[in-house]
């Protein structure tokens, strides 16, 4: 049986947490997985031998050795070159990222071959191989979270894009005007349909709610999160400020589903991150709604499938993992 | 020099007008072309037979026999099924290209391969191989009329899409609760960068400097068209409410290429169509402005080439004949 598996590492940097998982890419079976702190305070040098270290921790506890393991992908929260194995910046991590050679460091650490992407891109490969898109060619798949990212699989390849900063969903103009994204824009799908935004929402309509005398009270509130099982919380309880602030991101993300599929026309969306794990597939019913409304093309509107994702916090090492048995099949 | 030719024929098949012409893929040349009218009120089989004559006489003008071209492909104002070779639809023919095969009718006709898909997909073909997009992997082209259309080549080849609708960027949504757009959703590009959008901003702003005694006729007005050379003439006779009403399509314009861009990263962005026709590369300044502002990756932005079509009313011919080289190779 060890002869018949496919062992790669798949490695998920965040700005708090790192990961590491052996994974099995024929089965997409993870055999041992391994989690740290990042403390991203300490610099890219420093976090790089964290993740050096977070690898070889991973190999141990899938009971296999480093020679079984044929090369390591990395997904980094930020914009990346691939092809020169650089992070171009790294919002998340700081300003020690700028232009960092991470491939080449962390091979030199470990001994094996590395390839790095953005985080999100390597999880969109997870759920095409492993996860919701499993058998599709084409498959555009969307994270909401705190923000909004996304990765594009066409003919059954990631697209990285020109500048390498395809599928940057959460920043296409929804609501020429509307709110203030992030990024410094206005009117982007992030500041519409991410949990950022029903925080947002919720925050308005409480201080409209208590007039203008609460105002002042509302701007405190601004950094205060709402973590997703929260919001699923007061649903349940039948709480209508909550309820309408949820509705209207659904609305947006189904218009940011309809303008994918106009322009790209995938066969499937994936749609995943933390909001998706709490709320579930019942999330996605307006959202099919509103998005099936602006089709240009109407013809087999189900044949689009609009799912969830399947591969939960698994998808980066999963896909991290396919990324670098598709790239480093050479070595 | 006639043995190193590779000669094919590509038609446009229009609501009021056809034309054909004989191309050499090798270099983009027209040997010879030829126009009709369509005469839609005769229907899909009498059209087909007068497109095949059409085809014929573009032969002939060429200097040419039918044996020497070795295909021929359409380009059809509406959604066509490229694999079965069937018209979808075609509100711009008429009820009788519902679901018709078209592919089959016209090679029985004229004894020659052919292949059809969408004519704008044409277009994006005939810009990408022979126009502003030449030696470009990825290219977004749209083209800018009373409506608009696009196209996407991704890695050197049409992307027709899992639905065969890829690429349909007037129909994505950039002011969510904007104006009507013809497919009777609101806040569509078509309806906020077109010409027809132009007309409407025009309208709106002398219905309101006329007051509201005044409206009535604005609607009677409602159908008048004006042309991209009379916008074009105002413009320079310094016509502030012109002005206006083309800044606002420009700008709108600007946030459909920032939404191509962040979604899909291409290295090149193609803009057609009539209002680019008669405007120019002047035209694109403001759009170009207004989109940069909108990249979410804003390193090297002018990496990426925002410019106007080269082809013209030949893109369509020239695409087609392009497309057929590639799909009917076999023969």
């Amino acid at each position: 049986m060890g002869k018949s598996r496919d062992l790669w590492v798949g490695a998920d940097l965040g700005g708090t947490s790192m990961m590491a998982a052996v994974i099995d890419v024929k089965t997409g079976t993870v055999l041992g997985e391994a989690k740290r702190r990042t403390k991203r305070e300490l610099g890219a040098v420093a976090v790089t031998q964290r993740l050096g270290k977070c690898v070889q921790r991973a190999i141990d506890k899938a009971g296999v050795k480093r020679k079984d393991v044929r090369g390591v992908g990395v997904g980094i929260p930020g914009p990346v070159d691939p092809a020169e194995g650089r992070v171009v910046r790294c919002v998340n991590l700081g300003i020690t990222w700028d232009g960092y050679a991470l491939q080449e460091a962390l091979e030199r650490l470990i001994d094996l071959k590395v390839t790095i992407d953005n985080d999100v891109n390597v999880g969109a490969v997870g759920e095409h191989r492993f996860g919701a898109g499993r058998g599709a060619d084409d498959l555009v798949v969307m994270f909401v979270g705190t923000g909004i990212g996304g990765g594009l699989v066409l003919d059954g390849r990631l697209r990285t894009g020109f500048r390498y900063s395809a599928g940057e969903v959460g920043h296409m103009v929804l609501m020429d005007g509307g709110p203030l994204c992030g990024c410094g824009e206005r009117g982007h799908a992030e500041a519409l349909a991410s949990r950022s935004a029903i925080e947002r929402y919720i925050r308005e309509a409480r201080a409209s709610e208590s007039g203008p005398m609460a105002e002042g009270h509302g701007e405190d509130e601004a950094s205060a999160q709402m973590p997703s099982g929260e919001i699923l919380a007061a649903i349940e309880a039948g709480d209508d400020v909550v309820q309408a602030a949820v509705a209207q991101a659904q609305r947006y993300l189904g218009l940011m589903v309809a303008n994918c599929v106009n322009i790209i026309d995938p066969e499937i969306v994936v749609i995943g991150g933390g909001v998706l794990e709490k709320m579930g597939d019942a999330y996605l019913e307006p959202v099919r709604s509103v998005a099936r409304q602006h089709f240009i093309n109407k013809d087999d509107m189900d044949r689009v499938r609009i799912i969830t994702a399947e591969l939960g916090d698994h998808s980066g090492v999963i896909g991290a993992a396919v990324l670098a048995s598709q790239r480093l099949l050479k070595g």
